[in-house]
């Protein structure tokens, strides 16, 4: 990129993972310690006998959270869980966890141990241990920085590049429900913004709410592969959407992909909620994010085994790398996947 | 602290150091791994054979940061320093770097690159590989979350509550440069933004520009310990002002402390712009900050040897706890010093 002809690309040219990549592409580690880099879930680190994971995540008031229906409290646990899936993405588990504050004078005292108690919440749930704390001053908005530390035995780290031809794709949980969370959250809210006497009723929408304000990790995964004795070869966790995530591994991976529309797990709530928005419950199932759920690839002579696991669902198939990326609905049409661009955060 | 009676304290009452403590103060580790949390600058990982550190900063525009006079590329090597200065100030090695960008859509591709070549400039000179990025839009300014990982032999790592009463305080460097520097930045922005056919001159001021714009770390003082056979009581980096951060050692050290006036080391270009703002230069020296040098103590054994260190000069001593912090003038006078409150960021 030659700046001497003061070029001007917009960031949205690149998309969000073509900016991460236009950004990493002159990373060239030199120490030996650094095993992996850029490019998967955590940076991994050779410690000697075992790996030590990093992965760090912003925060940022107004694009990943609205204080007007996101008690602190959540927001302090959730952005524990943002972090630490990251860790869990590379079947390794969460031990320490530093957070990093930005907070504007609008802010008390009060209001920040809400958050924190929140973070505590989720630590010990998780049990992980906050290992740091820093706090500075923001002229704008809440800025949460978040940076998950944990640990993989050398054997059982999984990276996203590992998936073959015809390995079977699976997925923990369910989809969409925390996107359709937040268009009831954001539907209350107008009707609440036009007329300040509005009782919001978030009756029948509790779990979907759940799954936006609270989420919680699927961390008993790797026990259950383990215990099976399934190495997976390619994982990440779900939160710039389905299809974002599942295609982000076919490109590092070099495979293709085949969804089939009747296998996506999707809650009853979920469904209700997408008619009500009339959407078909498979849009925001693959689109939406913030799902915090795993995906993994394993090869096809698992099938049997997988099928014992709670929990866990077989969804799709890897393919050969030219036969693109698609959604097979019930009739057999082919629907092409797309990744999210940049506007998602 | 009791939500139910909706108190509202106000930050500032607590300052940024009590407020950290505050908010930390319930943080107790539960993972053998979790070999020193919240407390030192960074958090210290036991990976079996070594210590694994992790640091992490946020740096907000308005805050950290203003882009009218802080070109790109500068700013990106700047938020490298400050985060491996946390890994210096324990006395370990900068291995790797992950940094998250929260870009609002006014940022070009051309920027976001000029910025990261000051982040790629930086990890080379100092031999740290970037292993994470990570980018997210942001609806208000540009914040840069900066994580460093480094690792210290177990023998060698320093933290800051080691130091006894007669211990010598020595320092790396000089003082209050950067905060000159920035004051003459800023003097230059206020009479361009009152005439915007003036030029700034910075001529004279290159030296504490530079420290202020692009600071370097004293990444040698490790070794020269090392060759010299000297371990530090305590030790941590120099950015939030020399006085507050030798009254954190003090504190977390259970002592007090006499600093010697005539002895803090202070630029000649340093002294010169503090008489223009009609300063006295230990002011700026003592209170400034972002000087990205070390402070470390010594038993008083090794007086003799530190005085062949290059760039390390011994500034003063630890005292007992109840002899409080104080400035020791050449007339003998002594003046109380303080810690910096909350606005500091």
């Amino acid at each position: 990129m030659d700046n001497s002809e003061n070029k001007k690309t917009p960031i949205r040219n690149y998309g969000k993972f073509g900016l991460i990549e236009h950004i990493t592409d002159k990373a060239t580690p030199v120490n030996p310690g650094t095993y992996l880099g850029v490019g998967d879930d955590a940076a991994v680190i050779d410690a000697g006998e075992r790996f030590i994971l990093v992965s760090t995540d912003l925060l940022l008031e107004g694009i990943h959270f609205n204080l007007i229906y996101t008690p602190l409290k959540h927001l302090g646990y959730k952005a524990v869980i943002r972090a630490i899936s990251d860790i869990c993405a590379m079947n390794g588990i969460a031990r320490q966890l530093l957070v990093a504050l930005g907070i504007s004078t609008r802010f008390t005292v009060e209001q920040i141990d809400e958050l924190y108690e929140g973070v505590y919440l989720a630590c010990k749930k998780y049990g992980v241990d906050l290992a740091g704390g820093d706090t500075t001053s923001s002229l704008t908005g809440l800025t949460i920085g978040v940076t998950a530390i944990g640990e993989a035995e050398k054997e059982s780290l999984v990276k996203r590049d590992g998936a073959k031809p015809h390995d079977l794709i699976c997925v923990t949980g369910n989809f969409g429900a925390s996107y359709l969370g937040l268009q009831i959250l954001e539907r209350e809210r107008k009707l609440f913004d036009k007329d300040r006497t509005f009782k919001p009723d978030l009756a029948g929408y509790e779990y979907i709410i759940e799954r936006q304000l609270k989420p919680e990790l699927p961390v008993q995964l790797s026990g259950q592969l383990k215990d099976m004795g399934i190495t997976p070869t390619s994982m990440i966790d779900v939160s710039d959407g389905l299809a974002s995530d599942l295609i982000h591994v076919c490109r590092l991976s070099g495979t293709g992909c085949r969804v089939f529309y009747d296998k996506i797990p999707i809650d009853s709530e979920t469904r209700k909620a997408a008619e009500e928005f009339k959407l078909d419950p498979a849009i925001p199932a693959l689109n939406g994010g913030e799902d915090y759920e795993i995906l993994f690839t394993v090869p096809l002579e698992f099938a049997g085994k997988l099928k014992s696991i709670e929990n866990v669902r077989m969804i799709g198939h890897m393919t050969s790398p030219e036969k693109g990326y698609f959604l097979v609905s019930n009739d057999g049409t082919e629907i092409e996947l797309k990744a999210q661009g940049w506007e998602k955060g």
